[in-house]
C-alpha cells in the first residue's frame, strides 16, 4: 500500500459511521439486565431543524501580532431545550462541513428531548465555510499556520463562553462535548484541556492513541483484514493474492490494457506507475468498506447495501483461480462499493470517497500535528507490505506543504497513554472499525470509560436510531445517556451547593 | 496612582519574597499539633551548586510555518537526587533571569535531600538568556509574538519529556512543578494543562484570579494600605494626606524646587507633569515595601531592615502637621527603602526596584494576556483615586507594542474561578502580600488546597529557611512537603500497580 493511500486513508478518519450486533462488550456487561429506555426503540426520524450562526474568532488565539478575525460557522437547534434543568450538547466539529456532521449525528437529535438539550454544532476552522483567509486559506504554510487542534479547541472555548454570555438562560447550564472520529479526539481533548467549560465528553471512535509509540502501526490494517476474513470464506485471502496477480498481469505487454478493460476504468492505465495507483485505490476501497460496514443500507461515502463487506465477499470465495479470473472477481467486489446503484458507467481510480471531505486541510494536519503511523506486512494483514518510514513521510510533507511534521507533539500536549488524571470522558469504539485499534477500549478509571460495540464500525453510536441497529449499540447509547445525565445532575448539585 | 505605576507594579509580581509570624491560618489549623520536621529548624545555608544547560526549543509550538528554534536555559542540581524512589522538583521560571530565581528559591534546596530530589530550574522564554531572537527579541510585535504563557508551558513540557528521555533513571520519576508569583501561576496552570507530566504543583503567591471580573480591582491597594495601617499609628493616614500636600505644595511657584530639595531628588522636578511621576514613584515604593515586608534584614530589591514597614511608619506617626513637615517625614520614610545602607546621595524617581527584572517582556505580557485590573479609591486605601480604565490601558498598549490586550483570554484558557476539576495543587499565600488578594486563599477541594501564612509577604515559603522565620511559614513548608511526599508516594504506588 503506497504512501498516498495512507494519507488518503487519514482523510476518512471522520466521516464514516457504521454498525453491528450481538455479544456484550466488557463495559456493557454490567448493563446486561438494563431496561432500555423506550425512546431508543424505533422512533420516527427526528426532523433536523437548526439555525445557522457565525461568530468572529481570532485567527490566532496564541499570538498577538495579528489581531485578525474570521467568521466561524455554528448551528443551533433548541426545540427541546429547557432553561430549567436543561443542558447543552456541543459537537466539536471535525474536518469538514458542519452541516454534514449535523445531519450525520442523529444521536444528538435523538437524545435532545430527554436531556432538555440545546444542540450546538461548531464548525472546525479551515473547513466548510469557516475559512480564516477565505479562498487563500490553503495558499501556503503562512496561511495554514493557524490550522491546529489547539486553535480549534480555543475556538470552541471562545464560542461556549460567548453562547453562555449571550443566550439568556444558558449561563448556568452544563455543556457536554460530543464528537466522532477526529471530532471525538477533539471532544476528549477539549474536556482534558477545558474542564471548566464542559462537564464531560463523549468521544466516539476517537483514535487518540494512533500516534508515535502508542499502538503498533499495523493494527489498523489488521482490523480491516479481520473484517474481510470474518465476512466470507477465503475473502481476505483472495484480496491478499490479488496484489501479485496484478503485478504479474501488468508485467505483460497487454496487461495494463486488459486490466483497464476488466476493471471498467474510466481512464485506462498507461504507465507502469499507474499500477501502484491502482493498488492504492483498491486498498483504500477495502479500508473504506471496513469503516462503513453498516448493518443497514446506507448512502454515506457511496450508496451501499447492508453489511457491504459480506456482499463484497460473495465474489471473493475462491483465491485459487487464475490471475485474470481473480481480477474479474475483484472487479465484481469493487463494483459493490462503486456501483450499488447500477448507474456507474466506469470506475474512477482518482476517487474513493465523498467529496464533502476537507481533503486539503486534513492533509496539512497529518503533515503537522496529526502524524499517525500506519504500516502493513502482508502476513497479519491482506495488504502488500509497507513499513512506516517517517523520513520519507516528512520529506513528502515538506514538498507538499513546506512544513515538517512533529510526531512527538500530540503526545506531549495531550498526554499519550497517561491520561488517568482526567475525568468524565466516554470513549466508545466499534470493534470492526479499524480506528478502534488506536482508541481507548478499556476503562482507565471510574470516570474515564471505554464502551466497545462488537461488530460496530466507525462511530455507529453517534448515528440516528435505526430499526436494524444491533442491541449492543442501543445498550451503548443508553449507557452514554446515563452517564451524561449523571454529569448534568452532578453539575446542578454543585451549582446548588455554591448558592 | 498613575497608569505607569500600575504597569510597573506588575513588574514586581515575581521577584519579591517576604515573611511574618504568629496566628495559625485556616488551612494550617488542622496542623496545630503537627510535629515540625527538625530539618526545617535552623539548618546552615545549603550551598547552591548547579550546572547550566540549554535545550533547543521550537520558537512556535503552536504553528508550523516557522520551524525555527532557540536555546532555552535551565539549571540542574542533582546532589541529593536518588534514582531509587527519588523525585524531580521543577521550577517553572517566571519573568527574569533563572539564576536569580534559583538563588532565591531556597525552599527547593532545603527539601532536596528529604525528597531525594533533582532540582530543575527552567528559564522562561524572552527572559534571561532564553531569547528566541537574541537581541531582536523585543524589536516589534512580530518578534514578540511567541511570548505567551502557552508557549512557556509548552517549553516546560518539552523540557520535561527531554529530561526523562535523556537522563538515565529519570524516566519513571514523579515531577512536581513549583513556582512563585507569576511562576506560581505557571506552576498551577502547568498542572492543570499537563497533568500527565507533573504529579502536582506548589503555586506560591500566585494571583491566578487577579483578572477580569474575578476579584475587586481595589483589593491589591487595600492590602498595601492595611499593611501600613497595622505597622504603626496613623501611618496609612499620613500617606493618604501626603498626596494633597504634594499637590498644594507644587501649586506654588517654588514648590517643585522645594520638593526636589526636601526629597533629595537626583533630578529636580521641573514641569507640572513631574508631579504625577513623583506621586507614582512614591506609590510604587509603598507597594514594594508591602511585598518585601520581611521579618528579617534582607537585600532583595533594596537592602532593608527587618519589618521595613514598621521602620518606615516610625516617621509617619503624625498626619496633622503642615504640608512641608509631612513631606519631610515622607522623605525620611522613603529613605528607609532607598538608603538603608546610608550610601545613597540622592533619590532617583526613575527607579524603584532591582534591574534584574525582565521589564520589557513583562510589560508586553501585561499588554497581551496578563491583563490585571487594578484600581484605588482613596477611601478603602491610602492612595489617590484611580479607576481601572481598560480603554485607556488598551490604547497605551497599542501605542507601546502595537498589540491589543485580550482580557478575557486568560479566564477562558485557565478556567477563572471554575478550577475544581483539577487536582494536586497547593496555593500558598502570605496575608500581608498584596498579591494574595488575587490568590486562592480557601481550599477548593481536598486536593486543591490553600495555605495562608498570616503576616507573610510575597512567597515567603519558597525562601530559604531562616532563623527569624515565623512559625506559620515553618508549618506551611512542612505541610507542603507532606503533600509533595504524598504525591510522590501515590505516583510510585500507581507505577507499581501498572507493572
Amino acid at each position: 500500500m503506497g504512501r498516498r493511500s495512507l494519507l488518503l486513508l487519514l482523510l476518512l478518519l471522520a466521516f464514516l459511521t457504521p454498525g453491528a450486533a450481538t455479544p456484550v462488550p466488557p463495559a456493557l456487561r454490567a448493563l446486561s439486565s438494563l431496561h432500555l429506555s423506550t425512546s431508543f426503540r424505533s422512533r420516527p426520524a427526528v426532523a433536523m431543524k437548526y439555525s445557522i450562526h457565525y461568530i468572529q474568532q481570532k485567527v490566532d488565539h496564541f499570538g498577538f501580532h495579528t489581531d485578525k478575525t474570521f467568521k466561524q460557522r455554528y448551528l443551533i437547534a433548541d426545540k427541546h431545550w429547557k432553561e430549567d434543568g436543561g443542558s447543552i450538547l456541543f459537537y466539536t466539529g471535525n474536518e469538514g462541513d458542519i452541516i454534514w456532521f449535523c445531519n450525520n449525528t442523529g444521536f444528538m437529535w435523538d437524545v435532545a428531548e430527554e436531556l432538555k438539550a440545546m444542540l450546538v454544532f461548531a464548525e472546525h476552522r479551515y473547513y466548510g465555510e469557516s475559512l480564516p483567509f477565505g479562498a487563500n486559506s490553503f495558499k501556503d504554510s503562512r496561511h495554514l499556520n493557524f490550522l491546529t487542534t489547539e486553535q480549534a479547541l480555543a475556538d470552541f472555548a471562545t464560542l461556549i463562553k460567548y453562547l453562555k454570555r449571550t443566550i439568556p438562560g444558558a449561563r448556568n447550564q452544563p455543556v457536554i462535548a460530543l464528537g466522532g472520529s477526529y471530532g471525538g479526539m477533539l471532544a476528549a481533548w477539549f474536556r482534558m484541556k477545558y474542564p471548566h467549560l464542559v462537564v464531560g465528553a463523549l468521544a466516539s471512535s476517537a483514535p487518540i492513541w494512533q500516534f508515535e509509540n502508542m499502538v503498533p502501526c499495523g493494527v489498523f490494517m489488521k482490523i480491516v483484514t479481520t473484517d474481510f476474513r470474518k465476512s466470507g470464506p477465503n475473502c481476505s485471502e483472495s484480496i491478499r493474492r490479488s496484489w501479485d496477480a496484478i503485478s504479474r498481469l501488468t508485467e505483460k505487454g497487454t496487461g495494463l490494457h486488459w486490466l483497464s478493460e476488466a476493471l471498467h476504468l474510466c481512464t485506462p492505465l498507461t504507465e507502469s506507475q499507474d499500477v501502484q495507483r491502482l493498488k492504492d485505490w483498491i486498498s483504500e476501497t477495502w479500508v473504506n468498506l471496513a469503516m462503513v460496514d453498516y448493518p443497514y443500507e446506507s448512502n454515506f461515502l457511496q450508496p451501499l447495501p447492508a453489511w457491504p463487506i459480506k456482499v463484497v465477499c460473495q465474489y471473493l470465495k475462491n483465491p485459487n483461480v487464475s490471475d485474470t479470473w481473480l481480477l474479474q472477481n475483484i472487479f465484481q467486489a469493487l463494483n459493490v462499493y462503486y456501483n450499488y446503484s447500477g448507474q456507474a458507467r466506469c470506475l474512477n481510480i482518482s476517487e474513493t470517497a465523498t467529496s464533502s471531505l476537507g481533503a486539503l486541510g486534513w492533509s496539512y494536519q497529518t503533515c503537522t500535528e496529526m502524524v499517525m503511523p500506519f504500516c502493513s506486512n502482508g502476513i497479519d494483514d491482506m495488504f502488500e507490505p509497507h513499513s512506516w518510514n517517517f523520513k520519507e513521510f516528512s520529506d513528502d510533507c515538506f514538498k507538499q506543504w513546506g512544513v515538517k511534521p512533529r510526531p512527538s507533539w500530540i503526545p506531549t500536549m495531550y498526554g499519550g497513554k497517561n491520561i488517568s488524571s482526567h475525568t468524565n470522558i466516554i470513549f466508545s469504539n466499534g470493534e470492526i472499525d479499524p480506528w478502534s485499534g488506536g482508541g481507548v477500549t478499556k476503562d482507565i478509571t471510574d470516570t474515564l470509560l471505554a464502551i466497545v460495540i462488537p461488530e460496530g464500525a466507525h462511530h455507529l453510536d453517534l448515528r440516528a436510531n435505526n430499526a436494524f441497529d444491533p442491541v449492543t449499540v442501543l445498550l451503548a447509547r443508553s449507557l452514554e445517556v446515563r452517564h451524561m445525565k449523571q454529569w448534568i445532575k452532578d453539575f446542578y448539585a454543585s451549582l446548588r451547593k455554591m448558592h
